[in-house]
Order: C-alpha cells, then sequence, then structure tokens
C-alpha cells in the first residue's frame, strides 16, 4: 500500500536528519536561547524579508494557533475565520478552550474576503453583549487547498489596520503555498501583509515545528510567557532550530515544496483527464477529487487517500497529498491506477 | 414615552415588592441556606412536579447560563443550541470564556430538532480532532418568541438520553411560554423532558433571578461550588428565595405571565389587521413586527420598541414585549397607534 | 438567638428600601444604562474625589474581584496578595477559573508591605517560567478588621507605579474601614492611591452591589465587555444605581458604617474588660476574640457568632459583626452576656 | 566550557538516534495511531506491569502535567502539591490558565506526606467557598532531588483512595529515581500505588517525550481529546513511539538513567569530602551543593553549573546535573577541579 492521504507520514528530509545527527552530542542551552534557534530565526527573518519580526519556535499547529491567538486577544474578543479553518473545525476547541470565540464566516473555496471581515465588524456595532471581533484568521495554503492572491491579502491587511484587528496567517503548508505556480506573492509580500504568521514545518520536511513570526510589537511582548505557559517551549528548544535552519538554508523549504506541489498538479491533470471533477480546484500539494463509489473502490486497492465526506449517493470526495516525501514512482504509479479507472 | 422595548423596564410585582419589604429585618442565613430560599424551592419542585430535583437560585441568565453549562460539560465537550440562541449571540462570549465551544446549528423559527441533534453527533463521529457535543441547548420561549411542542421537546429529550447528551431548557421566559394559549404542555412535562432548566424571574415579575432546577443526578452533584466559583452566590441569597416564593405561591407567576401573552396577543391582533408582517409567528409575549420605515417613525413618536435589524432597503424589524408590568392603558394606547398607520 | 455573625443577616437600611419602593414603577433602560446608575456614579467620583474615574456597579464581590483581576492581566501574570486575602481562601479559586495564579504572600494582621511586594517582583527575575506578579490585591478594611494606614497604602501605591503593577483595593467592607475612629485617610485619599477600588454596598446597607471605581484608563476601556461576559450585567442595573444613590447621598455609607464600628468596639471594649484576647486587634465591625470552649458555649446560648478555627485544645477563635442593622439594645445585650461569662 | 548544568544539553542516546534514522522513510499513520507507539505502549505496560493501563506519549512535561490535571479535576477542584513542585513554580502558571488552583503545602526536603493531604482535605471541610482538593501531585524524583520511599508513596496513595482524591506521580526524572541505588521501590510498585504517572524521556536518553500512563479508568475516558485540545497531540506521534520503543527495549531507559546517577553520586562524595553541604541530601542525579562564591567563582571557569539562589551573603546553592550524556572524563575532571577547591 502507497499512503498519499496526507503530507506528515514520513519522518523529515534527509538534510534536516543529518543536521539533527551531526549536532546530537553538542551542548547546548535550553528553552530555544541557543544559537541554533538564532541562527535559524535570522533566516528566517531574510528569508521573509521583515529584519524586526520576533521570531518563536513552537512543536506543533494547534499549539502555535492558541498560543498567538490567546496572546493577541482581550477576554471578550474573538478570531473571524472561515467556517473551514482549521481552528473552527480540527482542533477541539482549543481557541474555545482558552476563552475566545471563533467567529465562523462562511468561506469561498476556503478563504475570507476584506469585505466580510468589515461587515461582521459592522454588525457587531460596539455591542457589548456580543464579542468583539478582535483578530482575523486565514490560512495560506487554505484547508482546501487554495490560495489567497496579493490582492485578496492586502484587502483584509488594510481593512484589518482600518478596524483595529490582527491579520493572521496560518501557515502550516505556507510551503506548499508560496512555491505554488499559481502563487502571485514572494515570501516578503506575504509577511508585509499581515501582523503574525507561521512557518510550518512539521509537513514540510521538518520532523516537527512551526515558526512563528511577529511583526506587531505588542504582540510579540513577553511572547516567550505565553509559550511557556501554553505547554510550547521545547526543553531541547535546539531541535527546532537546528530544523529550520537546515529548511532555510539555501530554500530547501520552497524547493522541496515545489517539488511536491507539481507531483500533485500532475495528479490533477489525471483526474481531470478523466473527466474527474474536484470539491474545488486546487493549485497546490492538496487534490481534493469527486469519485464515484466505484472509482474510490478501485485506487483503494494500492492506494490510501484520505475519505473527506459523502458527496451524494454515488460519489465521496477524498483527499491525495503530496509532499516532499513523495517519489517519482510513487505519483506515476498513482497516474497509472487513474488513467485505468 | 411608554416602552414597549423589553420586559425589564421596571421592578418587580408588587407582591414581590410587599414580599421583600415585610421580611427586610429579619435575620437569615446568608449564601441561599435560609428558610425562604428553602420553601421556594419547595414550591418549585412542586409546580414543575419534580421531587428529587435540585433547585438552586441565581441572579442572572448568563451567569445561569454559563454556570450550568460549564459545570456539565467534560473539558473537550461543547454545547449545541439554535444560531440564534441567546448563548450564541448575546452573552460576550461567556460560555466560551469558560472553555467550551458553542456549537450553533441553522435554527427554524428559532429552534432546533432532534434530527439535527442526532445529525450534529453522527458527523463528529466521536473524533478527538472535533468538539464532543456534550449538551443541547434549547430556550423555552425562544429568543424570537416561538415555542416548542410537548412533541418536539420529548423527541429532543429522547435523542439526547440516547446519545448521552443533557438537554438545558432556558427558562428566562419559561412563565410566559407555559402561560401562552398556545403552549401543549404543563410544567410538569416540561420538567420530565429535559435534564436541567431555569425559571425565569427578571422578566417575570421579579426584580432579579432565576432558578435553576437539576434533574440530573451526577450535575446537581457540588453544584453550589460552581455556583460560588462563578460568582454567582447571593450574600443575601434570601433576596432570591422571598421573590420565588412570592412568585410561585398561587400561580403568580403564571397568572401575571398569562396577561402578558394575552395583551402581546391583542397588539399582535392589531398588526395583523393591518397587514403588518412579523419575522416570524409567536404566540407569546414578545411580537417581532416587520415595519416600513415610515411606519416605524410614527410609532417611534411616542413609544419605545426595539429595533431587530434592517429586513431590506424600506423595512425594519422591531421587538414589541410586554410584561406583569404593562397596563391595559399602554395596549390600548399602543393599539390605536398601530391603528392610525 | 440574636445573629451577630456576620454583616450581611438583614435585607437593606430603611433608605435604600424606600429608594427603590419609591421608584418600583418607573421604566428605565437595562444594563445600568439609566439615570440612578448615572448620578449614583456622579454621587461616588464626588465622594471619592476621582471626576475622571470609570464607575460599574455589579452585584457581588467574587464577581468584582474576578472581573476586575481577569480584565486587568495579561493571561501570564498573577495577583499578588495576602495569604488571608479574600480571592486566595474564599471565593473557590475564581480567580484561578479566569485562568489566573494567586500569588500569596505570608500576612501580618491581615496585611502586606511595598517591601514584599518588591521583593516578589524581584524574585521571579521576569523570568518566563515562572507566572509575573501584575496586580496586587489588597483589602481595606481586611479579612482580620485591619486597616491600611494612608502611608502604607501610600508605599504599596508607589512600588506598584514603579514596577508596573496595578494596585487593586477591595472595599467590600470599605464604608467600615473609612468611618472607623482609627483610620487615617479620607475617601479621597483611598481613591488616589490605588488603581480599581470597589465600595461594597451588600454589607453597608444595601440589598447587594458593589460599586466598581476605575481611575486607570487602560483598565476601563471595554469594562463593560467583562462585566457582560463575567455574568455581572444586571438586567435591571437601575437597581444597584437607586441603592448606591440612596447610600451616597447626605454621607448616609459613612454615617451607618461609623455607627456600626462604635458599636464594634464597645463589644471589643467589654471583651478586653474580662481579659479576653483578640487574634488580632481590629478598630473596625468586625471583632475576632479568642474564647475558652466553656466562655464560647455560654455565649452560644443566646447569640450566633461565626466560628473561625480552633486555636489550641481549650480555645477557639471567634468573629461578632455589626452592622448597620445591629441594633443599641443587641449590643447592650450581647455586652451584658461578655460581662456574665 | 563543560556544561553540568541540567539534563537536557545533548540531543539524544545514540539507540534513539539510530532508531529515528532506520525508521525516517516508514510511511506511519499520524497521531500516535502507529505500531511504534502501539508497541511502546506495550513495552511500557510490561515494565510497569499495568496490562490495563492506558499509555499515551505527550511532548514536554508543563504539556503532560496540564493535561492530565485538567482532564482529572472538576471545575471548582484543585491540586496538592509540595511548594516546591514543578507545577507551582516552573510551569508559568499553566495549571492555573486551565482554571485550577494549585494547592501548595510546605514541604520537606521537596516532599508532602499523607498527614499533609489528609489535613489539608479536612481542612477545607467540604465548604464551597474554598477550593476543593481532587488530586494530588507529587515529583519521584522531585524538584529537589529526593526520592519518596514505598511506604511514604503508599501510605499517600492510601490517604488519596480514602479522601475520592487521585495521585499523580510527574516522572520526569523516573529513570534516575528508580535507579537509584537508594530507591526501594520497583518500577511496579510505582505503577501501582498511584492513579496516574508519567515517563519521562526528555531528560533520559529521548530527544523530547513524556509517556502518559493512566490506571485510572475515568481518567482514561477520552483522554486523546484532552490531548489535541491542549495541543499536545502530535502530528508525527511515531516519534514519541519510536524513541520509547528504544529506550523500553532492554530497558536501555533505566541503565542509561542508573549510570548517571552513580556519576552523581562520586560528584556528590567529592563534596561531601571538601566539607561542602547540601540544601538538601539527594539520591539521584541532581545535586545541590552550597558553595562560598569564591568555589563558585572557580568552578565556573571551566564548568556551567546553574545556579539555585542565595543561601546567605557569603554562600550559594547550585545545581549539578548528570544524564545518559555526561561523559566519565567530565566527571573526573569536575571532581578534579571539586578537590583543588
Amino acid at each position: 500500500m502507497i499512503r498519499l492521504n496526507c503530507d506528515y507520514l514520513e519522518g523529515c528530509h534527509p538534510a534536516v536528519l543529518r543536521a539533527l545527527c551531526d549536532t546530537n552530542l553538542e551542548q547546548n542551552p535550553g528553552y530555544g536561547l541557543d544559537p541554533h534557534c538564532e541562527n535559524a530565526a535570522r533566516l528566517i527573518r531574510e528569508t521573509f524579508a521583515c529584519p524586526d519580526a520576533a521570531v518563536h519556535f513552537l512543536v506543533g499547529g494547534t499549539q502555535a494557533n492558541t498560543t498567538i491567538i490567546s496572546a493577541a486577544l482581550r477576554p471578550w474578543e474573538g478570531v473571524l475565520c472561515a467556517e473551514t479553518g482549521h481552528i473552527n473545525v480540527h482542533e477541539t476547541g482549543a481557541i474555545e478552550a482558552s476563552g475566545h470565540k471563533v467567529l465562523a464566516l462562511p468561506g469561498r473555496e476556503g478563504k475570507i474576503t476584506a469585505e466580510q471581515v468589515a461587515e461582521a465588524v459592522r454588525l457587531q456595532g460596539d455591542d457589548e453583549h456580543v464579542v468583539r471581533p478582535g483578530m482575523v484568521y486565514v490560512s495560506m495554503s487554505t484547508e482546501v487547498g487554495t490560495l489567497y492572491s496579493l490582492r485578496e491579502l492586502g484587502a483584509l491587511h488594510d481593512t484589518c489596520r482600518e478596524l483595529g484587528l490582527l491579520l493572521f496567517v496560518d501557515g502550516a503548508r505556507l510551503g506548499y503555498a508560496l512555491a505554488a505556480p499559481g502563487c502571485d506573492m514572494t515570501p516578503a509580500q506575504l509577511a508585509e501583509h499581515c501582523d503574525v504568521f507561521t512557518v510550518g514545518g512539521t509537513k514540510v520536511g521538518a520532523l516537527f515545528g512551526e515558526a512563528v513570526v511577529i511583526r506587531c510589537p505588542a504582540l510579540a511582548t513577553r511572547f516567550r510567557y505565553a509559550i511557556k505557559q501554553r505547554g510550547g517551549m521545547l526543553a531541547k528548544g535546539r531541535l527546532l532550530g537546528i530544523q529550520f535552519e537546515a529548511l532555510m538554508e539555501n530554500g530547501l523549504y520552497f524547493d522541496i515544496a515545489g517539488r511536491a506541489v507539481r507531483q500533485a498538479l500532475r495528479i490533477r491533470d489525471a483526474f481531470i483527464d478523466q473527466g474527474i471533477p474536484f470539491t474545488c480546484p486546487s493549485p497546490t500539494n492538496q487534490q481534493f477529487p469527486i469519485l464515484t463509489d466505484a472509482q474510490a473502490e478501485a485506487l483503494g486497492r494500492d492506494f490510501v487517500l484520505e475519505r473527506q465526506g459523502r458527496v451524494d449517493a454515488g460519489h465521496v470526495a477524498m483527499r491525495v497529498c503530496t509532499s516532499w516525501a513523495t517519489t517519482d514512482e510513487m505519483v506515476e504509479r498513482f497516474i497509472g491506477a487513474v488513467r485505468a479507472l
């Protein structure tokens, strides 16, 4: 069986593993105060052209999201996001457990607009009986594989600034977004058009790890307290620094992401050739074809895909994912199977 | 100006005020451990025919809702309710501040169904990445003035029992619901078909106060700790006991509610006579006519109503409320104004 | 039996009751936005000579404390207080339930010093593994009946300002403190030497109610959201305004408190005459004599006192309280009983 | 400079690193549902002779502590522990951020007794104004290096069972405790005398990771929800399984811990030979000598130790730690330096 169901099936990219092995016996201070974290933070600031940003390294995405959002909001504030947003549906209410309401807006292809944000703020009307929007959360790429354009993100950022909200970009799959041929923004432009974002390592070559990049000085203040309190301060913080050093050095992060996206687009084209539709068009490493039950069964003989849910009596939506670890051989065998449907 | 915008405009029913005056110099133990609270609890158990229920008295509705829900749920559980549910829209995220997600379902006329609850549980699928529904919250009467029928409430209760959820009926306006001519259930039947409910005093003749009636023994255990921790334990708890004694003695609670509903239905009929539509049909003390801007302006000259929101370019939805304190003269003057539209 | 065990045994002062009766049928907007609350706030600003302070009215003390503290602190900050502080021992962990650690310091006669605060901050050392002190909580009068002097409070305030902490004075018994013959500060001086304080009504003549006076502009921002979210926004907020109007008009608040303190000091002197010691010297309305078991039993025949705890094999500490409702006759009968020991 | 300041200075034991490298390209399901986690759980159940226990793997200690404690307690319950307990002093109020008070008891050499627990419960007296103790937290070895004896732990467990509390053993350094020559209990006996414990990997040979072993069925129910909500569910959960497999296979965990303890005791003896006292006697891998300022400065030339705090004007307490990574050469050079003092 070949697994193509998600992008965290294997360990880490060989270059990351090598770096971990090479440094294993080094003695380093704990809690992210080591030279590797310092160097990785420098590389991230350079890559995203934000020399004044604070950079912290956390282990996982839910942890990063909860830490950022609960540190940013006043007790009565909530976070606006698309109904499909990861924080709204797949984090077991972690944001609410930190005391804040997730204010879900109907999305289009996993995205929300500046107009929706402005309307939500207008409707709340500074009425103290209603949760006040304090932050906007978007994912890049989104949970359904789509991308914000530079214009869309810029409009969101302008609106947020105008209305006094912070804009947070969840970059669990940021590499796959920025390396996608269809993406129209650079890393620097992404960073410029939000207040805080994450650079996901777990799904893009690392064993684990999300870098948190904070451009808003007020949010950066005493953020290490927030990390520690939320259980996100890794004793051997070096492990995060070492991995992000390896990924950011010479653009490895975007190289491996770009390769995975190209593989995913080959798979997409094979589905298209078969006349198979998608839940929505995705230009990134996640593809969501709508299969007949017979097609799903046929592919399921040799491949593990992720079931998204039933579409109608005879059809089911599936997820196919590529990653740094997907080999060309896997892709070719899968495409062969698609063609045989 | 005559205010008809809500049902908590005046102090309390004269009989309640008299009881407070008569007992003012009595010495009583604090924190609800006095004979008045004991007697009021007995009267409520009798009225609702639930001799084994635990009865507690809290000051306000948001407080009661948060205390009940946070005492009932495990940390990863959420509460299902209609999108229009008070806990979802008008409590500044109090439930989320206690750590729990409000799982909003699209309502019909402010109500949700047993089928929707069953479907929500099925969709969650005991997947630990998704908040688990642990309780169902309904309001009686609802936030838009409607009523659950005995069959609807019974179906919700059966489904909840089957799926291991608790059913909570927010009775902030329970009097107006049970005393409405259109209501098909008795107080005893209401109590029988849920696990916990409140009997609202604030809007039905008291200065303040909500009685919490708990039929589920597990939820009743150490509930006084929950009240104290959430700031709901009134030092002079006697004030709650004295008020509910006055209201429950000889059915005063339902008498004054019934009278207010009859007044509201007269107002409703006046609107109907003018061909004025409603956001939804309400058989209780709150009426929600859809007025033209000109009509709203005309009525606004002598009466304060509550604006609910714009319906379209030329129309606005308003709330008209009656209460124990609404006089027949007010009603007649208002009906006169409606007829003059 | 005559109860002298606490200062919330009766309803409210006759003047307060009269005001409630007189205004009962008035129609007023809800949630504290009525003219009575506005007027009461004005009277409090005048009484405490703080024209720019924000004044809000909440129902109870635990509610007020939790709302203030959780609105003031960042998530990783805690509140310093004496080990005997009400928030540390008698609020069922309400502060912790809002997410914040109570940082208890050993008190002397229920009080903490500026030096202790400075030392606590020094020891924390801005180490992100340790809760950061963000606020200091003191009670006036304290839980054991003692008073801060103007010099002590001023030193605390100076130290707080220097170190970036807020100073919060819990005034659940503020009347009894400021009206005590032994108090060396005026209401204006109290207000001047802290950032936020409460004026307790529950124990000083009201049915219920605590006024929150906020001098720190950052804490005042959107405080009504905090009140609503924590369940402290009374629908008929007028009830709080009306009561505080009655208490603040013509200094009634301090008159009734002063009278109660004088009664308590007569009781104190009776104990002293009998050679009975106290847990600590109290110049206010609460007295804490240490009785032999035989003495406690003798007094217990006609009077209810509050047992504080066993001191040694043969002695027990008790609390005797006076209030606005304590009559001279009660005091004389009690003194008679003490003399008969 | 040789670092001896803590036990998480290096990466991981070579056997652990080898296992990670060997399995790197395996495809595994995420979130701890892989065969490695299953096998590691089996090995832990065998090692601790608790065949019915639930075993989960989390990344870090603060995360594990918060997840366990907040899943175990009702909202109004707190956790008893020694004043020096990690949860009380070094986790930035993480337990309080989850809503629960840490009820600190004065410890003796970092330990609390069954008698103290019983007395705390007696004092609380099921009074709903006071936080109810719901769990006891002890560390093994403690934060100051000491050990509970089998009799002490058994007495705590008996008392907890009798009073309805859960007993939680924080085993961040469990290896060093159980492998210490002075320890009088087996792994099976440790497991038998508590309701839940952790097996620390971070400080005993792993890159990171704490195994949570739950013997109490009620606490085990839906514990994976708690892990996910608190941000502790590692996407590539396999990494935890693989590491604990390597550590538990053939007793490696206890071998490397035992060796480190023997090294620490050699260092202890060198201090004793110099007449240098300790803050308390430690039979494990952490030693806490009290040095003169001159001694601290002399050792500080070649070695990094951890400063614990000033003891008096001329003395300072320091921590010296060994771990799986401490070489005999480091120990000999350090002993040489101690002898030269």
